[in-house]
């Protein structure tokens, strides 16, 4: 069913006050689209709603909204109907939700919660977010290596509740330590007497909890897993990550590269309010404004080679433009390299070679092509100035574009720094720079 | 252990001509290291390599390899052996991979193949590539809804091979129509004797064969999936799509994306030789650079005014430079945006409205600014000239980076032709034509 007709049918149940029809239209939607049917629902209707769901629904519907709607629908519920929906709440979303209230209300949410529950996931908000300790849930079933398969599909029956996005039964020693794993699969392929120790998988990939989720994402993606366990450093299991987390990861990975490439500010989607969108990309404008006027203070210095030969004004756009091109291609490149590139030294360097090798080519290209333009429009020697500027600004955009996102990259420094914008902006200056010092230079064969 | 060492141990095991050793080593491996080691491998060593290998492992290999490298194991193994390797490959990276081949040599593979693969085969390749049906797997196990679990745990052990990455059996009726899914898990907590059609869900998720992968994708994520299922106009069930190519399909989209925003050309990585990275390159910068002549033009025919007031070219970098930025923030929003949303009329008109103020303020802002700027340098007058000038640009390259690429999008031109520079470009000379535009009008007060 569309949407919009459930946000009716939805309106229509609050109104006649029919809990029973409400409750039978939702359980049969997936959490996706009951968080869809919240969205909808104009405001007022929220609070009646809510309190017209089932604790479990209210908690599958608040694992799928952002934190501000995640945090409105803790408000309405008030603390103690809350904390019975945190109970029941997935421990790696809940430790996420928690990570985004104030510190004074987590007491409170935290100490009306059930105890071992507040326990398990007070230990999973310890770990660093973006690491694997950070995206684990701790929800998963271990066995032992001398269980039988009947032994083992005992123990998955009476903890069936936890395990629904779970493929895997991880295998443990007495120290607690991972020795090995046993898929599903495996268990329906072997016989009920069948030893664990037998057909479980000895080679078990685990990644330590604080793995970076980027590299915890390539792997699941390289090996094709449905999950990967996290241990510590005696490694013992602490927990796993799983694919469906994994591909949000992806998710948000991809949008921090299109960001580095467009200085847009971090989180603005189609429903972020205008102010906000504003208030967001401001500083990265402002910021590029005060570099932008560097290059008319470098105009300024060149005054007088300009005011003789005015006609250089005309390719200075085209100049500024196509470097600041170049440089776009070429960060494209690294900012999407780096994410699935190893970034040993010789990788880096074979890079930096092939880009300055490409800056030749298309500096050689696109520079002959500017001199017989200009040639013909003013004089050979004007030709030569505008075809050898454009030769070198292009080698240096190119550079400029992989070598700048290379070093912030190398320093730990946030790459967003790196922006399109940000580059663009720098080889106006480079270009312009370079322009107007060859012409300068060349100037009495000019006039 | 590292790709470095084993590729030195795996010469070692060459010049010894030690199969054993080697085969025992590449046993070990994941397809993925497999795959990093062939790479890493020389050249001339690629060959004896290769007759080293089981077959299976070579089907492994092939799978993990890019089309360039698929192609040339193919050529060096000749097609009786290749013909053997494909038998054994899973059917959609096969479909793939014959899809690279030339028209003459696929006629010889086909026919070379074992008969029912060559003609499974055959019948994926029918689907157009970027949809369900082109991207879906045909190696799933079906079952019936009258089975007991007994019944169907005996029919998946016995097609155990098949199912490696499969998660769900299908429940279809007597015309191959898809009426049910039961996973691995609900085998596991099942009794042996309990029905198929007590224990499977019913309102199985299927999409047509035809629709888009990314939507595909959407769904998978959405839901928290591992596979979809999917079905031709009958409901007659055809493939399955696993959530490891779903991985796949966001990373080309996110790819896809940054093309976009870079006019990067297609396929370019760090991998690829500088002459083939130039030669993409290049297309979209010689076109950029006859656009960028047309600032040029603009310029020349402001001649006058430029010559009466120097000072504006000192503004004139920024003030394109700007416009050019806040474009390329917009289209980031609206090219990820487009994504992961909805793009109904309403949706639609409400971005380009938010852009629209966000365009409003972001030009107050930094219009007010250059103002002042440009006040204290020259004169009152000179600051609003600058000041409106960057107010108006900011205002139409916010609008331009949004409305030109949903216009596109619309249209369903390929939209990597609203590419970040071509935005940039266009935004250059909107720019330049306000700018001039308003200081030759109010050019009496400004001399």
């Amino acid at each position: 069913m569309e949407t919009d007709k459930l946000t009716v049918l939805t309106i229509k149940h609050l109104k006649d006050k029919n809990k029973l029809a409400l409750q039978e239209m939702t359980e049969e939607l997936h959490p996706y689209d009951l968080a869809e049917l919240y969205r909808a629902l104009p405001e007022k209707h929220h609070f009646k709603f809510l309190t017209y769901l089932t604790s479990k629904d209210i908690a599958d519907l608040v694992m799928e909204l952002e934190p501000e709607m995640q945090i409105e629908v803790l408000e309405k519920l008030g603390i103690e109907r809350s904390s019975k929906i945190m109970d029941i709440m997935d421990n790696d979303d809940l430790a996420d939700l928690l990570s985004e209230i104030s510190e004074g209300k987590l007491e409170e949410y935290l100490s009306a919660m059930e105890n071992d529950e507040s326990k398990t996931v007070q230990q999973l908000m310890s770990y660093p977010p973006e690491t694997a300790g950070g995206i684990m849930t701790n929800e998963f079933v271990w066995i032992r290596h001398y269980y039988t398969v009947r032994d083992a599909v005992e123990k998955f029956k009476s903890f069936a509740e936890l395990t629904r996005n779970i493929y895997y039964l991880y295998v443990i020693d007495e120290n607690k330590k991972l020795v090995g794993v046993v898929s599903y699969r495996d268990l329906l392929l072997a016989d009920m007497d069948e030893k664990i120790d037998d057909i479980m998988f000895n080679r078990v990939i685990s990644v330590p909890t604080h793995t970076d989720q980027e590299e915890v994402a390539q792997l699941i993606q390289r090996y094709d897993f449905l999950a990967v366990p996290v241990v510590d450093e005696q490694n013992i299991l602490k927990g796993i990550v799983t694919v469906d987390d994994v591909i949000d990861v992806f998710m948000d990975e991809a949008q921090e590269d299109i960001e580095k490439l467009s200085a847009s500010g971090k989180d603005i989607d189609f429903q972020t309010k205008a102010v906000v969108a504003s208030y967001r990309r401001l500083p990265w404008l402002v910021l590029l404004l005060f570099i932008g006027l560097i290059s008319g203070t470098i105009l300024d210095s060149f005054e007088d080679t300009l005011e003789q030969v005015v006609a250089l004004i005309f390719f200075m756009p085209m100049i500024a433009g196509m470097t600041g091109n170049t440089g776009t291609q070429s960060l494209a490149v690294v900012v999407r390299g780096l994410v699935t590139n190893d970034t040993d030294r010789g990788t880096i360097l074979k890079l930096i070679w092939r880009e300055f090798k490409v800056g030749i080519i298309i500096g050689i290209v696109c520079g002959l092509l500017v001199f017989l333009i200009a040639m013909f429009w003013q004089s050979f020697v004007f030709g030569i100035v505008v075809g050898i500027s454009l030769l070198a600004t292009l080698i240096i955009g190119t550079m400029a574009g992989t070598v700048i996102p290379l070093i912030l990259f190398r320093v730990g420094l946030d790459p967003a720094v790196a922006s399109g914008p940000l580059i663009t902006t720098l080889n106006d200056i480079f270009s312009l720079l370079i322009y107007f010092g060859i012409a300068t230079s060349l100037m009495h064969y000019l006039i």
